[in-house]
């Protein structure tokens, strides 16, 4: 892999704490002297993590943020009160070190769920997390946030807003639990742009729509699904804001960004074999034709087919007349790419009308299931 | 396996006819010579079977019927209107054979969507089949429609009505593509009572909802799934109608053996190792309780965590708060059996309100997968 150099201002580490029994790095920080501005997005699961309810707080109170801690190991939810006190706690740790309040440091969770985090593991960790904190540390954070991840996921798209150069980079952990509708994983973007909250917002929402919300493998939702994007300003760009016309070129590269980062993650899902594209043309509306890509993506029939490299049409044909449209037999037309191959392509056509969708996913293979047997 | 007696007036007969590659029975007959009232459910999906189109059209135009000719090894799904012409043919074959009209007749496929049913094969066979018909032939009848099911599912319920016996008898097919809220397999249930359509009708739907409404396996919804009632009035008793008091014993009867036959269906789920019971309690609707039932017995999550003995309390958690409505940490308590016996038991409390429901799953094993990924 290429040297990472992070967006101007930011430092990150990742070490091991000793939340994995694998004695893995499980613990991560970033942080930017600079103020940041951030925009987050959080699962739409009922029961959410404790980090949830922490960073929502935090957010309340504050309208800047310097750092970010990120364990893996453990997701601390369903850990009621108790697990809501350890979380805050450990930014309150963070925030000492660091010379700041607390409500300027957020916090992730992701692991397991209904186990309660081992504060004094935090309280030893984190004077030493803080003092590895450097410019090229990204590899090692992005290896900290893993869980059944095969492989680090990180990201960078560049652009040059009137003469200034911006870095975006971004790492995210998937692997499972991963479902469309909701930012189904961790996954934290770094950049030195300056740019307005709302833009950042509103580029951050679309880059979502685009990329993790069109991914799935095997459509369970996860308590923790946290995006979270951090500007520093550091670039000295001129501010970037809805109505400006840089907007478009940052928001593009966000996009571009963010997708990458999904497409690591379905190249990553659990026991996968194959890596899917599903494209669904000639649907009534968008909706359509992603409802009924993700009811193909989500079935386990069609998904042990692509396993299997069984070219299985029928199951197909089940999943599209699952999603409950009237489509008739004979203006359905499906093709699937050769199923030896790692990459496969499946086009649907309904002839109902003029939108599409594209959505990614894996296959359903006995080593996912080995895999989530055994997770605990 | 006892010796199952047919309600009266009915014979039935299954046959190998070559459909199936393993030379295992595949086609099977169902008659009475006195005419039969029914009552039949199909799958919701919106691409259907060509038999069940067939099936449609002869109850437009019939009120009675005497012959269902079922086959396994081909759906005869998604296979245009030379399918739906290949079906009706084959009932014309049965028909004249057994001297009846066409629209006497009915028909059910279940196996592989998308490929044509070999007419000929049918041609060849149906002459023997109908010599076949006997009496006894049920366990033979049961194994013919069978498709990845290990076992032939075969349940008898018996009844007195004002003195006179009457008997219900059905048998059912499952194994995979199995999830709820749609008749979902094939069952043909067989009564020599004398009960009024409009009875045998209501009795039929309560029963489904009760039993194949409440099962899934892997929360694929089938193009074939078919529930066919039959009743030829052979018991002689006094005829039920809905507002008569015996209408509540033999609707009672059919809930049972429905009941019996979607147990089973779950016993002999695909790969299964556990036969699962999940229970939500105190909820606030019956539909709120079953729905988050289904979450959980539909998350591939939990179910590999059962196939693992794993008692991951997090993925049963991750799936209630995934259904959308508001539940609080503290009011959820989840309940799990020893994982290490076969039959499992999960009680979810929500502490909303006053209704339940109870669902059956199975859990999801690599052998899933791998008859998944090889089934043709």
């Amino acid at each position: 892999m290429k040297k990472i150099i992070l967006p101007k201002g930011f430092k990150v580490a990742g070490i091991s704490a000793g939340l994995k029994r694998s004695k893995r790095p499980d613990l991560a920080l970033v942080f930017s002297k600079p103020a940041c501005k951030a925009a987050a997005f959080f699962t739409t699961n009922r029961i959410k993590a404790a980090h949830i309810r922490v960073c929502l707080r935090h957010i309340k109170k504050s309208r800047t943020f310097h750092a970010v801690i990120i364990n893996s190991g453990n997701a601390n939810c369903f850990t009621g009160r108790k697990g809501r006190q350890t979380a805050e706690k450990i930014t309150g740790l963070v925030a000492r070190r660091l010379g700041l309040k607390k409500e300027k440091v957020l916090i992730s969770s992701t692991g397991i769920i209904g186990k309660l985090l081992d504060f004094y593991k935090f309280k030893k960790a984190i004077p030493h997390l803080v003092r590895e904190l450097k410019e090229q540390g990204l590899l090692r954070a992005a290896k900290a946030i893993m869980t059944t991840d095969t492989f680090a996921k990180i990201a960078v798209e560049r652009l040059n807003i009137r003469g200034r150069s911006v870095t975006i980079c971004g790492i995210a952990k998937g692997a499972g639990m991963i479902s469309p509708n909701m930012a189904t994983m961790l996954c934290f973007i770094l950049t030195d742009a300056s740019i307005s909250v709302k833009a950042l917002r509103s580029a951050l929402k679309q880059a979502i729509e685009n990329s993790f919300h069109c991914i799935t493998v095997d459509g369970c939702m996860s308590t923790n699904d946290t995006i979270l994007a951090l500007a520093n300003g550091e670039a000295a760009n001129p501010l970037i804001k809805l109505d400006k016309p840089y907007f478009n070129s940052f928001s593009r590269s966000l996009n571009a960004l963010c997708l990458k980062l999904a497409k690591m993650i379905v190249e990553d899902a659990e026991g996968a074999t194959k890596f899917i594209q599903i494209r669904v043309k000639k649907a009534k509306t968008f909706k359509e034709a992603k409802g009924i890509a993700l009811k193909i993506a989500n079935s386990n029939l069609f998904k042990t087919a692509m396993y299997g490299q069984n070219p299985n049409l029928g199951r197909i044909v089940s999943a599209v007349g699952s999603y409950g449209i009237d489509i008739k037999e004979g203006d359905l037309k499906i093709t699937l790419s050769s199923l030896r191959k790692r990459k496969i392509n499946v086009v649907v056509v309904l002839n109902r009308g003029g939108s599409q969708a594209l959505v990614y996913t894996s296959d359903l293979s006995p080593e996912y299931v080995k895999i989530n047997a055994r997770y605990n």
